[in-house]
């Protein structure tokens, strides 16, 4: 078995695609310590050429490939279907679905916006001018998303309250142990820790502890990646 | 084995507890079909008495009784562990408990005005006061709910988006069948069915379609409650 993941890549090894962090915590999750990690970045797609796509997680397993997190979780979890399950069946594959699409909600206007410096900060250099053209063509100057984001923090942190009540009541979303559902709500937890000093939790929620328990799996494989948040 | 169910009454027979709908679609998807529904109004919870508190529902099997519709659901799953799971096993009860606590942010502010007036005529007559009294002290005066819900329907319908996300990828909130994850939000729309004539959805929105589902269940069982709706 030859596992490659092809992520996105920053600067000096910072990695914060919250799609890619799915992957890694869902291959963590299957118990698997030995794969190469190969940064794409937005300049040169050409590593992933053969996905015929340009977006990453990309998993290469021997002569297979399989491209998006959501399709490699599955793919994961037929492969290997005796370690510990990702999903717990095809009802709990279903509502991680909704996961999913819950946590894609509070993207925009949410977190990206939030992230949106940082991220142009983090990428590698020679990514920046292509970057810089293609978000304001969405955003407007990057430079005016800065400063002032505790509005914006504050609305996005509200939003959040169903996973806050969720987790007043049990330690992971998917119940006494994590899996996907909870990779799929890390990733972007994870991208900001990366990325961004900026405080998006107080110490006295549940999803304070709740990440913090994120954070301590595998060995503390997410909390030691190269990271900006204190 | 003798079930009785002891639901939220309304005037001329209508059941809008969301609470109870729930119970009684995974009464259903138990396939138990010979239970006595009683109802219990605001103005005298002595029926409910013996389970030392005052909210429906409330399911009694013989010489047990449980409350609580999340409680109830684990019951029916504990006695009826050979009939189709209402949760598919841990992971999928836990994620069920995210749609739950999701479905609830949606009440207050949301679901709960938009219905404010159509639920206090849907009362019995001899709970109005009591009732009117209650709700007044944290919504002011009723009457105010009774126009111009177009922008409350607009503001609660744009936040069902992981719903409608969702509902376009899969059959159902728990994949191809429907299990305790869809009667958990569809007691929402049959409450909303039952006591108004509202429009909340569009017809071409995937979550109409789900709905029309839904109502089909188990013989046309909720469809054929008294209702409002058209």
């Amino acid at each position: 078995m030859s596992l490659t993941l092809y992520e996105l890549g920053g600067r000096d090894g910072f990695r914060y695609c919250p799609f890619c962090w799915r992957t890694l915590m869902a291959m963590k999750h299957k118990g698997l310590d030995e794969f190469e990690r190969v940064p794409v970045y937005y300049r040169d797609k050409s590593p992933i050429a053969f996905s015929n796509q340009g977006l990453t997680p990309v998993l290469v397993d021997g002569d297979r490939w399989v491209n998006d997190s959501w399709a490699i979780a599955d793919y994961l979890e037929e492969v290997f279907p005796d370690r510990p399950s990702l999903f717990g069946g095809d009802m709990g594959r279903a509502q991680a679905s909704f996961v999913s699409a819950w946590i894609l909600q509070l993207h925009r206007p949410g977190l990206t916006e939030i992230l949106l410096w940082d991220a142009f900060e983090h990428l590698d250099p020679q990514d920046r001018d292509w970057w810089r053209k293609d978000r304001q063509l969405h955003f407007g100057r990057l430079e005016d998303y800065r400063e002032g984001r505790e509005e914006r923090v504050r609305e996005w942190c509200a939003k959040l309250e169903p996973l806050r009540v969720t987790l007043s009541g049990q330690p992971f979303v998917s119940g006494e142990a994590p899996a996907y559902a909870d990779y799929i709500v890390f990733g972007d937890f994870q991208r900001a820790r990366c990325i961004s000093r900026i405080k998006l939790i107080e110490a006295d929620d549940p999803i304070y502890a709740w990440r913090e328990r994120m954070l301590d799996l595998f060995g503390g494989f997410a909390r030691t990646a190269p990271h900006e948040a204190a």
